[in-house]
């Protein structure tokens, strides 16, 4: 054993005694002096240095791969030079000729300390590795997985010694990687004694959590992979990464086949209520893609299915529910009981999914009957418990699942949103898709409406837009669309603060169309026409009127009337633009600078519990600690749906919003409509 | 809480004083005061008194029954009387009327301390029962169930509190049992919430190992079985057991119907190496009948196999291996390599067996690639380790598994004595079934035989016997048979100690006739007849030496000259007599009263294993401590075996058995016969 110390280096043990020197590792600067002809990697392991291996120090694996920082280390008391490492090793020469080796760096498993050294370990060298995050202002994850790869060497088995096969290379795997107490899955056991003499007694063995061999490989095997997996009741989503780099390697996505049961939640789960064994018929579907879906991204980053050991998963309760064979039909009803709000840890069989046969699934906790697994994703992803901002999140999907908190305090809430934002309920609503306008802007004097559509960068204004759009036409308004055009319409004063088309202005304009007792919106007068009715407007206010009633219910509980910085999680949050989602009040003021878009969070917080074993405790002792808020029964969310009726809001200011955008004086419609204004409650789904 | 302690009784404490009595539990002779009031089961929970309660102290299961004991006991210092117990309460009468109660018999969650009390906690109230075994010479079985039954109350689910009804299961678990920490099943998720509303939030909770939720009933359920399963190659026989009472509630056997693929076990391994897939064509085929065997068992005993929610399972390595799904071509061929020698704990539905769905099975350990679990059955029924008696036991089958030590070291070892003893390969054999010879006596003078017949009860020399054996005739010799027949045969002078039977004494009997070059003995003249041939002779002869050999092999690998005891294990074992045995030298000299039948051992063991868990650390420590003895590459074995073709031996002396039988002088056979007398050396199987 090396004499490892913190022995102060302006001790006099700066410089390199007898048949010992010192060892600096960077970045983490743990040092400590070690015999001459120590190699790197095993001076690292004494110090608990973060350095990679699978080979176990046989020069196979190269990921132990390390950089000399040479130059006179004056803080660190040490003059590290290239030459106080040994000679490039015929091992490290075979790694370089086999696999290539980056011109200065070394193998740390076979280069041997032989004076005072100051190593670099790169990172792509390190166990625990960060993952980039493409969204700078969020944490990066931290590699820390859930099974590791181990070769070993396995002694063969003995007249004299009558061992088990699985007994010898517990033994090894004790002896040469100091894992001790391992099970090991019947499944393992049956193909060991194949693996064992195909390898010729030198395997790769997978081992989960440190605790149990879930797989054998004859020989060396490097690459293994995980699947993390957003359920979402539309479409399912699936990231297949690298395990040990924590990469992305492939990703695709698939509609939900369950949509042939019921478009919404509601209308599947009453399906099972109307058909017994309808939930099971579900479940299949979901399975079956799921398996479609892992079939697709193994092609495509050209693995087989079996080399995924490990997934995670995210979806809504019912998804959740569905995906684990729990009938959701109590989800249905009040009081919308979860069969269980914990984590969900089992074999990947056992939701029939035909990756390797060992592989565990892990099914991050749902939180209420209406705040699911998906919100715990979007929550390990934001990671709100981490600051002392006051941050409401927002995931807009059918429903609304919202998330308001700090570091002290999470609270969670569903609001029956409906599909409004979706674009369905809209006469000319559609799914996003090419021809749908997206974005719209109307001329504050004429009247006269702009627009883009999706598969095409011009606006509608542009000599060529015709004929870059004449493949798909302009065929309907998708979600984002519809946000921008009521936007635009309050901001043109067409609409007025209530809501209504205001009729008057049918004389400033031919695209103010009376209809009935009310008015429209000519938005597009093509084919088809697209026109933004009082219906139109109506169903898009119920929405956001829900949606904003349940951030401002929670806002109430906690007893804060700021915000520092809202998130738009989902799909939906991508899309739209931050501030017309402001002009027409989903969202309380903010500053819009800290109004963001966080994409697919749910998926990303698969995609963490997937690379960051500690992350699952993480998320489960969060998800314990949130307080749920059912909207249904808060007679104060009536109270602020009502208020939020209007654009933007009743009597709510909005000072942040005011100062980016013309906010209009409020006025009265010309022309009474017949409807009521009040609250039109359908059931989430 | 009450004051509870181990205050003496000559300090004054002795009376009742004040609001407070004494209470002592018999037979544990615990003891505390507590206030009047008190439960006898709250008392005896705080004094870790073992009382039975699958309900919870809520009079459902009658569980915790007690009886007072009257009287003055003056080395208890108490004076116990029945009215210092509150009166019969109504639970205890609703529970009389429903599923009776025997006079006296009290249920200590109902009935109250109210004065100083002798408590008798009687056997079948106490979790940790004996389990009483018919062999008066074992220990019994203490009962230690895996699983243990939980009625619970649960709150039901509210929307201010959107808990998953797992979570509230868990709470009420924790509250009305202690239990704490616990994993659920996936499989009792699913049917989790239709079973609380089903039993209206009353429900009963089967914990596996005090850590796993492994089932879930509406209401009350008291009822759950183990099965017990020794894999034979020949036979599989199961027993049900009641877990809670530890009872054999049902057994039954059927032939394993691997034996289409191969007779003994190198036939179905040969069968593997030939065909390939034919190792999972075996597994299903004994997975197969297993589930044939739970049906037939369960419907024995009036359950359905959902009821049986733990298995364990004996068989030796080839045995075992084919169940598992582990192809056992590696047994076929030195060095005989185990794919596991540790126990195997995994799921029913692992193995394709159709008990409750969150069954588990736990497959005892083998010890070496010819000695098995069967074996460790036995040493765990058996016990040997517990004893300061050198103690042989021999587990005669296809192969004879010898284990041989005390508590201070254990051998084992497997020595290939061929299917002779069974019957195969003698020329008159068949298997134990009506009309087979299996009790044997030939006069001394004038070397008539008369025998008994399986099936009737009389000597074949009573004037009934042909009346009464019309049935089914005399058909053959079963293993036992063929034992005894010997053994006279030698003890008569017509076999001399080397196996030959002596032409001479064709001059004295016409029994005994040439037949070629060596001689046969009549031992039934009729149809058909059945002829002791030399073949037949020579087979037996080298079975035995096999036998032997092994056995003498440990002694002198343990350095011990002389036994203290000989147990024969199998049903080979409980029917042959243990006199005829040694005269023929199957086994080394022994005191004849120390040498006792242990009928199915290994089925034995498995049932302990199924209703002790700390059975299972127990035998998996021993087997691990088992020195492992490959006959194999011994050279003494093949000395040991030649000297053990003689009978009773050539050279050892047998003194124990010399003073029960009147063994005759060595003499020469009168005519020479061809065989060379040597070794054939076969594989066994």
């Amino acid at each position: 054993m090396a004499d490892v110390g913190t022995a102060s280096l302006e001790n006099g043990n700066g410089a390199e005694t007898g048949d010992q020197a010192w060892l600096v590792f960077m970045p983490s600067g743990k040092r400590g002096r070690f015999t001459k002809g120590t190699p790197i990697l095993t001076a690292a392991r004494q110090l608990g240095v973060d350095i990679d291996s699978v080979c176990g120090g046989r020069g196979i694996c190269g990921r132990c791969q390390v950089v000399v920082s040479e130059g006179e280390f004056a803080k660190l008391g040490v003059t590290s030079d290239a030459h106080h490492l040994s000679d490039f090793s015929s091992v490290e020469q075979r790694y370089a000729d086999k696999r290539g080796l980056k011109p200065g760096r070394r193998l740390s498993c076979s280069a041997q300390l032989l004076g005072d050294l100051v190593i670099d370990v790169p990172a792509d060298s390190q166990v625990h590795k960060q993952v980039v995050r493409k969204r700078a202002e969020m944490r990066e994850i931290r590699l820390d997985p859930v099974i590791r790869l181990h070769y070993v060497e396995v002694q063969e088995p003995d007249m004299h010694d009558p061992t088990g096969d699985l007994q010898r290379l517990e033994k090894a795997l004790k002896a040469q990687w100091n894992l001790e107490g391992l099970d090991c899955d019947v499944r393992a056991i049956q193909g060991l004694q194949q693996a064992l003499r195909k390898g010729e007694w030198k395997v790769t063995v997978a081992v989960h959590m440190g605790r149990q061999i879930t797989a054998v490989w004859p020989g060396f095997q490097d690459k293994i992979y995980g699947f993390a997996v957003d359920v979402g009741s539309t479409t399912i989503a699936g990231h297949l990464c690298d395990l040990a780099t924590g990469e992305v390697v492939a990703s695709s996505g698939l509609m939900n086949p369950q949509i042939r049961f019921g478009e919404d939640l509601m209308s599947r789960v009453s399906y099972v209520m109307m058909n017994p064994g309808g939930d099971a018929d579900m479940t299949k579907a979901v399975r079956d893609s799921l398996n479609d879906l892992a079939q697709a991204v193994a092609k495509e980053a050209g693995c087989t299915v079996h080399d995924i050991l490990e997934c995670t998963f995210v979806g809504n309760p019912i998804m959740h529910h569905l995906l684990l064979g729990i009938n959701p039909i109590e989800l249905g009803w009040a009081p919308f009981a979860l069969a269980t709000d914990g984590p969900v840890q089992i074999w990947a069989t056992e939701i029939d999914l035909k990756v390797h046969p060992n592989a565990r699934i892990y099914v991050l906790p749902c939180i209420a009957g209406h705040v699911g697994a998906d919100t715990a994703g979007v929550i390990l992803s934001e990671t709100p418990y981490e600051t002392e901002e006051m941050t409401l999140i927002v995931d807009v999907g059918t429903n609304a699942e919202i998330v308001l908190g700090n570091k002290h305090k999470l609270l969670a809430a569903s609001s029956p949103t409906g599909p409004a934002f979706e674009g369905a309920q809209i006469s000319c609503g559609q799914r996003a898709a090419p021809g749908a306008i997206e974005r719209v802007r109307i001329d504050r004097d004429t009247l006269e409406p702009r627009f883009k559509v999706i598969g095409c960068d011009l606006w509608s204004d542009h000599p060529d837009f015709a004929k870059e759009t004449e493949a798909f036409g302009v065929t309907g308004v998708c979600g984002s669309g519809i946000i921008e055009a009521l936007a635009e319409m309050f901001l043109a004063g067409i609409l007025t603060q209530d809501g209504v088309i205001d009729g008057a202005m049918a004389a400033k304009s031919p695209r103010i169309q009376a209809d009935g007792r009310t008015f429209i919106y000519m938005l597009h007068d093509g084919q088809p026409q697209l026109r933004i009715t009082q219906n139109d407007i109506r169903a898009i206010q119920l929405a956001k009127a829900a949606l904003y009633a349940g951030a401002r219910l929670l806002m109430d509980k906690l007893g804060v009337d700021k915000l520092d910085r809202i998130t738009l999680a989902g799909a939906f949050g991508s899309h739209i633009d931050v501030k017309y989602a402001m002009v027409l009040g989903m969202i309380p003021d903010c500053d819009l600078a800290k109004v963001t878009s966080a994409g697919n969070a749910a998926g990303t917080g698969a995609r963490i519990a997937l690379l960051n074993r500690s992350a699952r405790d993480e998320i489960a002792r969060v998800v314990k600690q949130v307080e749920k808020i059912e909207t249904a029964v808060e007679a104060k969310f009536q109270e602020h749906f009502i208020g939020a009726m209007a654009l933007p809001h009743k009597t709510a200011p909005y000072p942040h919003l005011a100062k980016a955008v013309n906010l209009p004086e409020p006025k009265i419609a010309a022309a009474p409509e017949g409807d009521d204004g009040g609250r039109r409650r359908r059931r989430r789904g």
